[in-house]
């Protein structure tokens, strides 16, 4: 028989109702004691660790660091709760208020979701973070992460929950699965009873399966296909900081740019110096005729795939355009809606461009990697939204949460 | 072969880049324009919505009721355009923007949501109501209507798309779908490719069977079980009316009420007299044993089931409650989580039912039928969301809506 997820359902649902009530000082204490006692039970962390990794032996390193826990990342992790307790806590603050025409007070206010489930890899960093972040919204959270972690995880949730236990609060506000198994995953997928939204953090390979396959309602946390447009009035300097800040800074990561689009006037002029700094900084450059024929055979071709590619590595993709129009068309066909750049000194074209170009964060003269719940100021982020519902681009506290509306009358009936 | 959809998913996400850079002005003339076509060609609709009222002939009154048009109602979709017309473009709007700690102004503004479905049942009138809110929204507009109003459908949205046409707009921004088989309601249902969120109008099977059969991300619309809650401090006189009103006005509607809660202190005193007034506009009341103790056998046994039941009807489940506490938890219990009403003069309780009770719409001292885009001043309602995600509660323009960051920088590189 598969572990049966209903009852945890069930019970987060409860501890849901008793969560939107809580104070926010009385949550801030609380994720101040969880990071005490995380700190405190480090070395029994580390030993359940140590089975886990005993298990992962032999898998790729960078998973197995991933892993990996030692007591400087459990003190990260305990850092990491403390600031989520010194946000601004979402609930209640009012998305818009006013008076109808028959004299009711109408407000509309932030309220938590409800049940928020997590689906993610073998990253015991993601079970407190997530849980801190849902927990201070208001909301229960049911956290389903990659087997090979799974004793880790249990012993940080049994942490978390002793925490909320001696301070009675209902330890079904954090849960994990106590099951790893496939079938479970998809389980929880279907819990639509229960759960109000399932939020897959990880690889592109994880996010797809559950948007594929799960009925509740799922925040797509997506790839970054990311362009920098370098239009025929750009400042070269400019460019040049902005192309290696946003390629090279952190390439592995879903902000980072992949692509860039150059126009014809300048391609000449400016492609030789570009691809040199590029070049000094080993990044792999793919190119269309244009640019082969600019830059030579040091540039290999691009494929059609190429345009689709998320590299996430010293790779970049370059093509020259011969207008703004077929830069916008080659942005929103090839693009993964994420974060879009314009480089240029034309008002009329900085316009258009963040008019034109449909993706979660569209810039003029910045680096795509700025699209992030920090650099945001959000001081959190459970992930950058790709979607359009809901949330789009980078996702704080707020992302986690819904509104009611709350009407206050003096009789009012409806004629 | 069925009918292939994915070309007209194709053309609805060209025709929706034209559309999101439509100016406002240019969209209220072409709603306008579309109204006169409406009332010029309304021989033409009466003439091809005969041919499918022949082959309705037989099924139910209200049904073929529904799908009739006379020059009356032409008349009323016509001005339901130029209302449109008249609301103002939610468009470009921010919902917030500030600047970072680099120095970039990031702005979230909205923007069209791409490409809407609309599936629903054989009422023309949702035709041009849903094409209208979409096209003033930036979006293109797929339609799916019941296959009994087909004829009526394709001519209805002939006259939309002349109107488009002439004005060289694209005519794949209003598009029906040529077919009405199950399978193509089936095939709308998956092209998470170009559509961007399906909206089902109707009734509850029909939206269930939405829900439970998209791939595509759904906007549901759903039931109201509403509650109204009469505490022990509840001025009588005002709780009375605002019972009658809110079964009684209309009471086929979502936010009718469908329960009436009393506090077991006022049971006693309060309920011979509001049941006396329903009595007199012929409402059926069913209740608990408490209820049928005060008022005798002319109230029916209220089942388990009549607390989950959404009647639509002339019908009152009643139930005395012994606290506050156990009102909350049997609106959030058996509640759909649509509106709900507290009729009371405690500062604190009002305070403690706004908070606890989970639901769309919360009142206090107000009838529930206030759950309305218009009531609530949107001046248009596409439909009201029991969902948690994206929109909750009445939806006007601005739920039809994403947003997009907006950022503008002067070579900002992330350090």
């Amino acid at each position: 028989m598969t572990y049966d997820l209903t009852m945890l359902g069930k019970q987060a649902q409860q501890a849901a109702f008793q969560l939107a009530q809580l104070e926010t000082k009385k949550k801030n204490a609380l994720l101040v004691a969880m990071a005490a006692s995380l700190r405190k039970h480090a070395a029994e962390i580390i030993a359940e660790n140590k089975v886990d990794l005993k298990q992962a032996a032999g898998l790729a390193q960078a998973f197995v660091d991933r892993l990996t826990l030692t007591e400087e990342r459990i003190e990260q992790m305990a850092q990491g709760l403390e600031k989520v307790a010194q946000l601004p806590d979402p609930l209640g603050n009012l998305a818009g208020g006013w008076v109808n025409a028959a004299g009711l007070q109408i407000a509309q206010q932030r309220v938590p979701l409800g049940v928020i489930g997590i689906i993610y890899e073998a990253r015991p960093n993601v079970t407190v973070d997530a849980a801190a972040l849902c927990f201070k919204s208001g909301n229960a959270v049911i956290l389903r992460g990659g087997k090979e972690a799974f004793r880790t995880n249990l012993k940080l949730v049994e942490i978390l929950q002793a925490v909320l236990q001696q301070a009675q609060v209902d330890v079904a506000a954090v849960q994990v699965v106590k099951d790893t198994s496939h079938e479970d995953a998809q389980q929880l997928m279907q819990l639509t009873e229960y759960l109000d939204v399932l939020i897959p953090r990880g690889s592109a390979r994880l996010i797809q399966a559950v948007v594929k396959n799960a009925k509740v309602p799922v925040i797509e946390t997506g790839a970054g296909n990311c362009h920098l447009y370098v239009d025929k009035t750009a400042d070269l300097e400019m460019a040049e900081k902005i192309i290696i800040n946003a390629k090279c800074q952190r390439p592995s990561v879903c902000n980072a740019a992949e692509k860039l689009l150059i126009h014809q006037d300048v391609a000449a002029a400016y492609l030789p110096e570009i691809a040199k700094l590029l070049w000094e900084q080993h990044v792999e450059l793919r190119g269309d005729k244009e640019v082969q024929a600019i830059l030579g055979a040091k540039v290999k071709p691009a494929t059609e795939q190429d345009w689709y590619t998320e590299y996430n590595d010293y790779i970049l993709g370059i093509k020259v355009v011969p207008s703004f129009a077929e830069a916008v068309a080659h942005i929103n066909k090839y693009g993964t809606k994420h974060s879009e750049a314009i480089i240029t000194n034309d008002y009329e074209r900085s316009q258009q461009f963040l008019a034109q170009v449909d993706a979660a964060a569209v810039y003029v003269n910045a680096s795509t990697r700025f699209t992030d719940g920090f650099e945001f100021g959000f001081g959190a982020e459970i992930g950058i939204s790709t979607q359009k519902l809901h949330a789009r681009g980078p996702m704080g506290l707020q992302a986690l949460t819904t509104t009611k509306y709350t009407i206050r009358g003096n009789g009012q009936i409806r004629k």
